[in-house]
């Protein structure tokens, strides 16, 4: 259960209605997700949040696939429950497999080990990694 | 400072020395990164993370460049600063540039927010949501 | 359904059953939340966790309000949902709206991701902030 | 040393410069921080970040120094080394002294404490709790 | 509700089913746990993830009850629900009762609370710490 | 640099003093550590979180081996550079060399890999698995 009270379409102020149509709109669905319903209840968080987000998420040289791959991995390692659910829908919208899912996992788990290990034996990062890095 | 002493290819033992030898020639690097010579304290871990990472990160449905991606978004969201400048590196090589890096940054910080919110409001997954997931 | 029995008021022992009555008594309520029920199981970790909260939020230099909006935005960061729900519950006790909590998520969601932004680029710290920081 | 090349003003675009007076002008400071010339390097990044963060911060029910130890919190619990230094920085600014920083510390410590053995004991949420918190 | 379908038994291929024999050979049960079933939908990291199980958790300088108590430490600081379940019940089975659980988790709980502090101070290694500890 | 001016004994009132004393002492060396000096920024922080560890460390069902090892676990997994330090040197001091550190290694890693995995695919709790955990 929500730590407030979902803002549903019918009781929404027209700043709120507003961004929830434009959501509906581009995600071509005729409802709106849990997630903005929350939002609905501070309009600035709201139309802050889908701004950005429309922002991020537009074409660009990373293709819509692989910034929705991203948004699950980085999903999965915060556990985020809906946004996994979330991503995962989409990306499965994209064409996502369960093959491929399976591979986005086991990059994800990898590195949430090494990541660890990385941190556990405090490694100095080598000079010529760290060139390498900025390009 | 590390936590352990480096082990360096003229003291390993041959168990230790023929993983090295496999990770130069992978990398094509004729020296061994820090991380591999911390490993190098614990053979085991030293062969089983080498040998996970092979398997996990050889060519699938997923190209070795979206998987570097991946690996930076979780290396960047668990804040480990050897593996960031790693798979920064690794990611460059094979072709990002500082566009596709702040693609990746932006994508990464955007879903570490959206992940607070959702898991600040407590937000329930909506069935519509769940049931695509599952693909 | 927890990795621990909750020990119940009734079946307690004096000196788990003292804590309880402190409990009840500071939070004026006749029941006993499951967190301290599942401590109950551990006699020492519920006296050493309750005498340690009661020091951390008394008041002080900061209001009791301030304090459960600091307790929310770490709760949220981390992605305890008992501690979402119990620190919101507090907060509204103490005259938090569903205004005010906006601003916590907001504020806590968007350094959420600039943390992963400051991460990703391993940005070094300027001396002048250095500086300021330190007081 | 960061990942991407500094975009110093001199070398900076008229988008990026831009976004880089309107911080300069709101900071009342004569120098780009690391981390907006760390975005500088992508202009997209940089002009929505300023702009949510504006939107974020500015004067609500919040008032600038309650959000500033917020944002504290949550750069101590994701460990953000930049980012700590740069909000105590601020919120020393704005009168924040040792002993209010010490209890914005002592709060942020007991919580990830409490959120570890709430996650721990895998404690169910109250009922009334729950409700509580809905508002 | 799971992202993926489980892979059951009877409907698994015979690379599936082989380590599913081992699974339920070696921790003595004839079902499989569900989060090998998941791992079913991607082969690959069933084989991988199992095999290197097995190397990590085989009896070493750590007695197996340690390893248990180590892997719920982890998975409580992180937060994971299904494998703080899976690791205490594994201990219990290894002999730990309510008391030792307890210590696990006050010794949890207590360094998650000094880790954010040592953070949030940004508190710099001892010269005679960081020696001790490189051994 | 720290966030906060340590406080050196030279300098320090009684009330602190008297704690550095007695760290000093069951430490059994002639120096503060730093975190206890930051902590020594707000007397009540130092205090609170130095009656606390005794109270958490001391000889119980665990050994003070096996808890240096779970807190290394711990601070592994939050990437708290200071405390991974701290804990690894107190751990070599109680006997713990490159293998058993190894392994602690080993095992935090391996299961920070399938915490993610287990909330990547989102697994539920088998319920004979949650029934064992309950003891």
């Amino acid at each position: 259960m929500a730590t407030v009270e979902m803002v549903e379409y019918e009781e929404a102020g027209p700043e709120v209605r507003a961004v929830y149509d434009e959501i509906m709109a581009k995600k071509d669905i005729d409802w709106v997700p849990n997630i903005w319903k929350a939002f609905g209840s501070h309009p600035p968080l709201l139309r802050d949040v889908w701004e950005s987000l429309q922002e991020t998420m537009k074409p660009g040289r990373l293709d819509p696939l692989t910034k929705e791959m991203i948004a699950i991995a980085v999903s999965v390692t915060n556990g985020c429950e809906y946004c996994i659910h979330s991503h995962v829908a989409q990306a499965r919208k994209l064409g996502m497999d369960d093959e491929m899912l399976g591979e986005v996992m086991a990059v994800t788990g990898a590195f949430n080990r090494t990541n660890a290990l990385a941190n556990g034996y405090q490694v100095e990062v080598d000079p010529p990694i760290r060139n390498a890095a900025k390009g």
